[in-house]
């Protein structure tokens, strides 16, 4: 875990990426670079094209046109969710995650409850609209003032429910970009294999690299005339797959990375934040596991929360890791010694930005008073009743308010997407719901001791697990009718309601919203302000040829397919399918599917099954396309190795690799196991003669 | 959580208790300074009188001596383990865990099927064998030839089963005494209330005050004729109590502090050792939270594992939390640098000790990289019937060779309780095994990675469920019989037999033992070799009026009662019998029994209940004696407040607080709401006329 401390300097010294290093912006694209390094430069059509080509899945992952009938490529645990459903829904109680689905006909694709996928469609820099908001406004308001100002540029934007649009915080602050989506909410499923075969390997694989995993799916937008979508844009399909070295490209939304923070920011999370969470996650990984043993229909609709929590808790213990590395955090704090000597140096800059680290300082400190908490009340009870019953509560009060005054997720340009989620078709497992309510009840009271006045109002001397199991069996919230209802009567329809969740979701209200108001004014906005102010003297310092930190928006990075070194051991980049078979022990999660077996023989084995890349990514990225200089699609990313985990804070490209299913297995796969025709004919149409 | 910051200076500057700070060795007690502060001053006869009424609970707590039959007063806390064995064997299936245990009649009393008590009978010094031993010997081989130097001194001291004697590691290093103690192997159970009243509050309000609980038991220990031991020395019980501000006593096991370690040694402890303890604790918390809820029989038999879990997990979170205070972990920094400045000035000290934190340090970076398979194959698969079978295992090779060279554990002097252990007859839960192995596998596999050597072959191919569930099944080591047959039988019968946990145990025990070996030789020997150094360098720079680390060895504190302030909030330092009916909601934890309901009536609910004192204790102190200076007992000691988890690192007088049952709630509740006559007479005998 020692491997990134080289990294750093880089960041900071030069400021300049200098390996493959880097999660690019579309209007920040280093073309020239890539030019100058691999003889290809993306033009701007290029670029536009890989841009709409390339749509995020709302809930958090990435994913790419592939044919132009609106057909989607994805991962296989990006479509999780709905494939679960999709079963619980089912007539006959079809089991879609153990067997797999296939749409053979058009007619037999279905649609996903509540899934969202947006394209973007424009960038404008309203940099100058954002900071001249917020000039002179005090710390303790920033987060208040920035937070209106960005409400308003978003519904100017948002001229329609086809529209949504952010404005994003790039280079914590450094600029302000506006993000325009076309939104996408007809989405159905076309095909996913059985998971056996989608998570082979399992917790114990993931992150690991040798790789034998089919972890995709294919879906396709559907337009409001209730037909397959008119996509121009989109990846066709590379026949020949990426050789050893060849030039890559990932197109995707990374979620998200701490390359850019301040040494007392560092220091919260390897110290608090980072414990906190695994300290909860792994509680709650040791609790679903043991609830999968309730029985197979149990089993069946916790699994993709239990495969969210183990992946989040491998992310996030590879994340502390790396901080957790002596050398490499040493190299954090001599980058940020060496640049406040070079601002302190600047009479100028001294005093215009010379003060900014203590100001993020005293923010840090204030969080870790309020942490605990604010992850109680603002995190909260868990599961999806009481989750719709918090968005209508407040809902009902901030649809009140005029928009720039409202929870940023209230906001005219959330509220499609809000009532999306609230009124799709998503079953709810009661039994689920209350294990769910009652663990993280006993949470709230533990972090917040028993002699709480919120603990008091809200357990009202019963049991977490008494109430938790009353409040489930009580509220009409599983019925997607009653959320519709609730949503469409607005603020005197769920202001009437006498609910209990929802009575519960208001009794918790007052003092969840207390603590955030205090965490915007007392965390927020120092941290907000001051971040502004670094960014700015990054740039004087050091210039502004850099890419910002992840932030679940559209990014390109550029890599080549590499091997590496894992400690001492030799890694080949590509993987066989003929690998899978000897890794095959019949025992889960090393059991390959039934219809791997039966094909066996029909597999060309030699087959590259996955394969790894220098790309730059990170968690947001599952579902990217990775596509080679013609914008063929080369392979389908759907994780990192273990040594990207630390990636969040630092790319060291000797060992940190994109993850990636191969082409060729893909079609492979659908041509020799699935016998999918209809899928292999349209990712790889016969070229026209 | 910044409560601690001043303490280490105290500690390391001045190097002098002067707060009522110190867990002070019986011989070298500053009784003086005691005369000094509170006016009174203990003489020999008293120190040695407290330390022959005071006994360990080889399990892992202290207790007292309370009458002159052998008497001995604990925490229910310490005796769980008993009575929940003693209620499976029970031919009425009776749960005495939920209903309490009350022996009328002397001839009620039960025996606990493996509890074994010490009670120290003498103290030598041996600093100049074991330090002439090791001289000049390199790093590497310091610790195995300590080790070996250790066992031939303890060997010596005890002459026969009835006593154990182990070598004490004071100061790091600094000083070496041999401690040897008069075992007792027929402990019974006299009394225990109903877990409710014993642990109200539950986790919740663990480590917390105000608090309510009457966390008692009172055992008893039996001669080998089969009778009431006679024990001259004990405490009686104070007839008025403890006042506010009274100087106390607490005598007994602290388990261990970390107040003089390294600062890389102190890292290690923030970065690795804590994040990784709270990651497998947190987990398996929520295993055993679900496990629960199979049922009222798997209640019962899994509620002391998950105690034992919650109570570990809390403490170590209070422990990460105070080196995550940035203020305080900078104060160690700072010492330690005062510290070597001071070394390094005077060239003999430099030349002599000068390089001791670098080689600490060095030890500490192969710690870093091997803990992670050291926890996997030493801490290794979890459950008793595991445990059985690799102590059966390995004291089948150990016993074969010469005492110096043997693991610590199967040394000569060590073997009276390896049998006690091995053959006592402590029920064993199949179903509850089965889920402990299974998810400790499955822990293995996750730490080592699925394509480890040691992985395959401990699988070969099962998943870790079914490879549980088998072995469970096939074992025949959970019948007492079994297991003494073996371990009477010795090398032989043991190697010869194919019990299938026995063969699995063997399986591991190359990979563990070459571990194990790897860490004595990289990571003990040169830490324990310039720790020693450090420990010299220590008195010389700052004299030896000191106290040592905590090391499960008995200790005495002095203090008084005295409240605190919470944040801001000024805390009593008694609470009251009627502020548990104030606290009672009906709903567990906060549910008071039936008895006490009853009971209401007839008690003085102004009694005091607990109380807080300045003692300086640690996790190990639980069942320690409190007692003023007439050496008679005012409280029982079960706890610290939750400031006193920071103990591990410094103590800090302000808010660091023990807390115990006042005698007078002991007295009161025995009287009436247990009517347990026989036992308040022995306890409170009418004074001599």
């Amino acid at each position: 875990m020692h491997k990134w401390q080289a990294v750093v300097v880089v960041l900071s010294a030069a400021f300049t990426a200098q390996a493959d290093e880097g999660m690019w912006t579309f209007n920040g694209f280093p073309s020239a670079d890539v030019k100058a390094k691999y003889g290809f430069q993306p033009t701007q059509d290029w670029l536009d094209r890989v841009r709409l080509a390339s749509v995020r899945i709302a809930g958090g992952c990435s994913a790419s046109l592939v044919s132009k009938n609106g057909l989607v490529m994805t991962n296989h645990h990006c479509a999780h969710h709905c494939i679960e459903q999709l079963s619980s829904l089912s007539a006959k109680k079809q089991d879609f995650i153990k067997n797999g689905f296939w749409a053979a006909a058009p007619a037999d694709e279905l649609k996903c409850p509540d899934m969202e996928m947006n394209q973007l469609v424009q960038i404008t820099d309203v940099t100058a609209k954002v900071q001249d908001a917020t000039k002179n406004t005090p710390a303790d308001k920033f987060a208040e003032v920035q937070r209106s100002a960005i409400a308003a540029i978003e519904k100017d934007c948002a001229t329609s429910d086809e529209f949504r649009c952010d404005v994003v915080t790039l280079y914590r602050g450094g600029r302000y970009d506006l993000y325009k989506y076309q939104r996408f909410q007809d989405v159905r499923l076309v095909f996913a294999p059985e998971l056996p075969i989608a998570f082979f390997g399992g917790d114990p694989d993931n992150f690991m690299f040798p790789r034998y995993d089919l972890d995709m799916s294919f879906l396709r937008l559907y337009g409001k005339d209730g037909k397959a979508l008119e996509t121009p844009a989109f990846f066709p399909f590379s026949a020949a797959g990426a050789k050893d070295g060849e030039l890559t490209f990932v197109s995707g939304n990374p979620g998200g990375t701490s390359r850019l923070l301040t040494v007392a920011q560092l220091m919260m999370d390897r110290d608090v934040r980072w414990p906190g969470t695994i300290a909860r996650y792994s509680e709650l990984r040791g609790l679903l596991t043991e609830y999968q043993l309730r029985g197979a229909e149990q089993k069946r609709h916790s699994t993709s929360n239990l495969f969210g929590v183990e992946n989040s808790l491998k992310a996030i213990k590879g994340r502390h890791a790396a901080l957790a590395d002596p050398a490499f955090f040493e190299s954090f704090v001599k980058a940020e010694a060496d640049f406040r000597k070079k601002v302190d140096a600047n009479p100028k800059l001294k005093k215009a930005y010379g003060g900014a680290w203590d100001g993020v300082a005293a923010g840090v400190a204030k969080a870790r008073l309020l942490r605990k908490a604010y992850v109680a009340l603002e995190g909260g009870p868990l599961g999806d009743l009481f989750g719709a019953a918090r968005s209508l509560v407040r809902y009902a009060a901030e649809s009140k308010k005029p928009n720039g005054d409202r929870l940023r997720e209230f906001t005219e340009s959330r509220l499609p997407q809000l009532k999306h989620q609230l009124t799709g078709g998503s079953p709810i497992y009661p039994e689920l719901e209350t294990a769910l309510l009652s663990w993280s009840l006993v949470k709230i009271r533990e972090d917040l001791g028993p002699d709480h006045p919120a603990v008091k109002k809200l357990l009202g001397g019963k049991s977490p697990e008494e109430l938790a199991k009353s409040l489930v069996g009580a509220t009409k919230l599983a019925d997607k009718k009653v959320r519709a209802d609730l949503f469409t009567g607005g603020a005197a329809a769920i202001e009437a309601s006498k609910d209990a969740m929802i009575e519960f979701a208001r009794l918790l209200d007052d003092d969840a919203r207390a603590l955030r108001k205090k965490w915007e004014d007392e965390v927020d906005g120092p941290i907000k302000k001051n971040a502004e102010l670094i960014a700015k003297a990054r740039f004087e310092v050091f210039g502004t040829k850099t890419y910002p930190d992840a932030t679940f928006t559209l990014r390109l990075s550029y890599g080549k397919v590499l091997g590496f070194s894992d400690d001492g051991t030799a890694v080949a980049p590509f993987t066989t399918i003929g690998g899978a078979f000897g890794r095959h022990t019949g025992q889960d999660p090393f059991a390959l599917p039934k219809s791997w077996l039966d094909a066996k023989a029909k597999l060309n084995l030699e087959t590259p099954f996955n394969l790894a890349t220098t790309n730059d990514i990170i968690g947001g990225n599952s579902g990217s396309p990775m596509f080679n200089q013609k914008a063929e699609i080369v392979g389908l990313v759907f994780d990192g190795n273990i040594y990207s985990l630390g990636g969040e804070y630092g790319f060291d490209e000797k060992v940190n690799r994109a993850v990636a299913v191969d082409s060729r297995a893909i079609v492979e796969s659908l041509k020799n196991v699935y016998g999918a025709t209809r899928l292999v004919d349209e990712l790889t149409p016969a070229p026209a003669k």
